[in-house]
């Protein structure tokens, strides 16, 4: 019953979205909630040269089946995966049946001003790009805090090279999630309202925010989720599963949309994921091979 | 009477600190303020392979004249500048004699966390490497401006490419000047107290700043500045000369030491420097073939 083609295809597309930037694109546009068009047109963030369906034709997997669900169906998706996350490992569980997905959205931000020689330019005469995204990122940790949300700046640049040089231009990427649309809805007001602020307080300074991917919070089928639930049950007794709702981002956010979906977790050492430390024992992996009867 | 030898030394020497991150190292190495070795071995920032030493070597530029001013003497230093700032724009002079130059210093600041999933990663659990450094270039900006001090944090990085990851560690630049040496030593003390602080309040984070140069502040010699003054009213006449300090590094910072040196400025158009726009005419540029008669 497991049908692995969303899984395959996104092994080929970049799921965490760290090269061509957009996470889950190929579950995306399987499930009609990305246009194919615009992934094929990301541009490989380390080389602007090549685009996801230049590489895709370069690798030979550029080939001709739709990557669309109503034409390659799927009867039922289970996604297996690490939790990411500490809770199972504290809670001493082996198994979470994942109830569903918090909401995420991605933005850029880009901050102009105006280079000048840190020397010779006054406090007071300066539009210096930094200063406004390290308090943007100063605010993303403070609204996330206070409203119990997930707020990163991941990547932040300066357009300068030379440390005697005040940054004319700024770049950073904002990754936002929370269990409730409404949240997010509300973190993003405010934040988009503090750019407006900065602007006004800061002669030179235009400041840009793009809201780049957008997938509400997901909750799993009823029945996929009975399902894994009592295939867990029956594999490691019921004292040994949990119920999680899932922090990161997943294939099975895509896939929910249009197919019975439900996502199994085990636990992974210390809570850590995309860090090298990431580790899950082979004990706790073989759990996974459970049975699942619909 | 006229010396251009630091001048020419520094061209070949990456005066500004671009790409080898020391300014004035020519002049600092002539003057003996700036061991030769640490100088040949700056590496370019953007290629770890290449060195100030091999490329020199490369271009030809690594000759057997020694670069010290106890080999190759100057009897007087004066070095002609754009002011790269608005003052003698707005106040309509035309020269200004330069009293010395602010002191400066350069640092570099690290820090490391630990890097997480941007989503599975409570904000109470997390190690971001960037919300320190942003705090901390708020920090520099509120500081100068308090302290009539000039601060900027240049260069900032971070190691992760990937939007949807908790950066781990990142790295920024911070170019602090004053007239004053004491008041430098102010804003150092209370930054490094400011680090501390956050490293106590931050369970993960490491904090390490370092202060890679340091010049203090130079006042010019007085029969020196006196020679470009009398040059100056004997060219443009009195009311179109002013006095300024510089708040540039310069190379005549680096000579002053060794020989007596001056400085001689002309207008900048709106006072834009180290940018595209800066601008002095021609016109301005001519006024500068002044006689000086030590």
């Amino acid at each position: 019953l497991f049908h692995y083609l969303a899984l395959l295809i996104n092994s080929t597309r970049c799921r965490e979205g760290s090269r061509f930037a957009r996470m889950c694109s190929g579950s995306g546009v399987w499930a009609g909630e990305e246009p194919l068009a615009s992934c094929h047109s990301l541009v490989d963030l380390t080389d602007p040269e090549t685009t996801m369906a230049s590489d895709l034709k370069r690798i030979g997997y550029l080939g001709e089946t739709p990557c669309l669900h109503v034409k390659n169906p799927l009867s039922a998706h289970f996604e297996l995966h690490i939790e990411q996350g500490p809770l199972l490992e504290q809670r001493e569980k082996k198994v979470a049946v994942v109830s569903g997905v918090q909401g995420m959205r991605w933005y850029e931000i880009r901050c102009k001003g105006a280079e000048g020689h840190a020397g010779a330019t006054s406090m007071d005469t300066r539009a210096d790009a930094l200063v406004p995204l390290a308090l943007f990122t100063v605010k993303v940790e403070e609204l996330s805090r206070r409203e119990g949300a997930r707020g990163t700046v991941g990547v932040l640049t300066t357009a300068t090279k030379s440390p005697n040089t005040i940054p004319g231009s700024s770049f950073c990427t904002l990754d936002l999630r929370s269990t409730s649309d409404a949240t997010l809805d509300k973190i993003e007001t405010e934040l988009t309202s503090y750019l407006i602020q900065l602007e006004k307080e800061r002669p030179g300074i235009t400041l840009v925010i793009v809201r780049t991917w957008k997938k509400d919070a997901v909750v799993f089928d009823e029945v996929a989720r009975d399902c894994v639930k009592s295939a867990a049950v029956q594999t490691v007794g019921e004292s040994l599963v949990d119920e999680l709702i899932s922090f990161a981002g997943h294939d099975s956010a895509e896939t929910a949309v249009v197919t019975p979906t439900a996502m199994i977790f085990v636990p992974s050492k210390d809570g850590i994921s995309h860090n090298p430390s990431e580790y899950t024992s082979e004990e706790d992996w073989y759990v996974i091979i459970i049975h699942i009867v619909i």
